[in-house]
């Protein structure tokens, strides 16, 4: 933990002075002041963040973390545990919803074996950096060790070392792992204190009896195994997942070097509370991305304090929102570069 | 109006048919069945309208028709008239927020002159199509004539017209005119009944104080003029612009050649109200792209019973918030068109 421990201590505060300038540069634009709402917000936050006020986002890169839940074996998805291979195929041959929407915003997909019951062949745009053959079934004991669950962490943190070498402007979260939602629910429960049965939703699409099934499994696994939530990592190791920590240690590694990160749904919003937990200056990096329709995303969104850039009703992880939202973000960043000034445009703002 | 009123004759609800076989399309890719939500949606609908399964965007134009408005010697905006001829220029010079939106998405910008109280030289990107040098006053009398109404919404209809025949696969509306924001409340007052006071906003940001007068203003506009709410074009020329009822002929006229108009903010939509109640049939070809912060423009996408792309508290105009839509319609096309099926990417599809 040391070593974690040492990054975050160096993770602070956006500094005013940035947010402070950019909104300066952004009221001497040709519109009246404050009238592009949102994108307004998103362009004077992403230059504190890189502490750039011509910033350009060039090198865009969504990371999916895959993984598999040995809790899979209580009934709580709608899909076997199979599927989570079969998709980390399909994205490497690019058929996946998120190949077509990181393709559409410019962005590069790197799909991450953080562990999937399966041993791939190397490909092209995976990473194998496996903590294990998926979780062990939480409803039974600790989902990992307290040890896997810095592993896991480490594994992102490293990718953000890695992408920062390459010049990355922007990064989103992603994740491909059947039942994870569970972990999901079951961390956002044990940070707040709701039931379960508040927070657990229909994942990939379970019915009725499954869902109480499902509330009932996580709330019997966090009885049993106690995570501390004054413990972070206690708490991904108890009832989380590989990717969730992975996630989280991205979004740890990426505020570190003071690169934006653009969280996808449900189960990356539950990687992000892990690392907002272990240092809530983090959560200035972030951009929440979209409000998922799965149960639960508008109570970690609230406990974040954070506005989703979209609502779409999307619940399909993978990094699909943080995709869509990356543009958006562009978007913003060039009004703030691109625009003619009130001045330089001759445009009367006399009334500004 | 016969000849307006043969095309209106010839747009008719979408085929069921198309509406089915894209949703047999969606739910056979890749993920759970609906769960990309509201691109789901989309992606059908614009399949619908185009009578394709495999569409693709390519071609997308966004018009901003500019006209001035004789209401604004009523004191009822923040800006001076004479900013409408110095936004124009910016649009021309590609510094105004919506060259660096549609830039972004890749849309043309076409600047449309339909009523600027100025003469432009001849420019790039700029339709001089004047119907005259502003409206008249409508807290004196109406707006404009019937037969100048009826020359506004055909010049939306040409434009609709030319760029069919220039392969246009998507169109935005945009406008700018300064005070044109008291137009679009007062159409509203008249096909709601709503009183001014409550569908008036501050437009580029008037006081406390230009607010309420520009309420009065409506009020005794349409005390005085009477627009008929059964005849949409009497409404537009007794308190309409010539700016709205060019994005209300630009609307029909997309309709009628199956082309899928995306709407902007207030004022677009106040076209669009105009549209519908010519035939209602045109909603369906309609995205509403965003809800403004402009006070009244949730009772009109109410009235149309349409849900916003976005919610990202804009108030700008221009064709801002149909520049960002475009860009969520293309991706939803792609999932459509782009994404692998459960069969040919062999994944498990047992309880999809």
């Amino acid at each position: 933990m040391k070593d974690v421990q040492k990054l975050l201590n160096d993770i602070h505060p956006l500094k005013e002075d940035y947010l402070k300038q950019a909104k300066q540069r952004l009221d001497s634009l040709t519109k009246p002041p404050g009238s592009l709402g949102k994108l307004e917000e998103i362009a004077q936050r992403y230059a504190a963040i890189r502490e750039d006020l011509n910033p350009s986002i060039d090198k865009k890169v969504i990371f999916t973390f895959a993984g598999d839940h040995g809790v899979v074996e209580e009934g709580v998805s709608a899909y076997p545990g199979e599927v989570t291979i079969q998709m980390v195929l399909n994205m490497l041959s690019g058929g996946a919803a998120i190949n077509v929407l990181a393709g559409h915003v410019g962005a590069e997909v790197v799909v991450v074996d953080i562990g999937v019951a399966h041993d791939f062949e190397p490909a092209e745009g995976l990473v194998i950096n496996k903590i294990g053959y998926g979780t062990k079934n939480f409803f039974k004991g600790p989902a990992m060790t307290y040890d896997e669950a810095l592993q896991s962490i480490k594994v992102g943190i490293a990718l953000a070392d890695e992408y920062a070498g390459k010049g990355a402007d922007i990064v989103g979260t992603g994740e491909m792992g059947i039942g994870n939602t569970t972990p999901s629910s079951a961390i956002l429960s044990v940070f707040t204190g709701l039931p379960a049965l508040e927070v657990t939703g229909r994942g990939t699409g379970i019915d009725n009896g499954a869902l109480r099934k499902k509330a009932e499994v996580i709330e019997s696994g966090i009885k049993l195994n106690r995570p501390d939530p004054e413990d972070p990592v206690d708490v991904l190791a108890k009832v989380g997942g590989f990717e969730i920590g992975g996630i989280a240690g991205l979004i740890i590694g990426c505020a570190f070097h003071r690169i934006p990160v653009v969280v996808d749904g449900f189960i990356s919003t539950a990687g992000a509370l892990i690392a907002v937990a272990l240092n809530p200056a983090i959560n200035e990096y972030l951009f929440c991305s979209h409000l998922s329709s799965e149960a639960g995303h508008r109570q970690m969104l609230e406990r974040l304090g954070q506005k989703p850039i979209l609502d779409l009703d999307m619940r399909l992880g993978e990094g699909t929102g943080a995709a869509i939202a990356i543009s958006i973000i562009e978007a913003a960043t060039k009004i703030m570069t691109k625009m003619a000034t009130f001045e330089s445009a001759g445009v009367d703002k006399a009334l500004k």
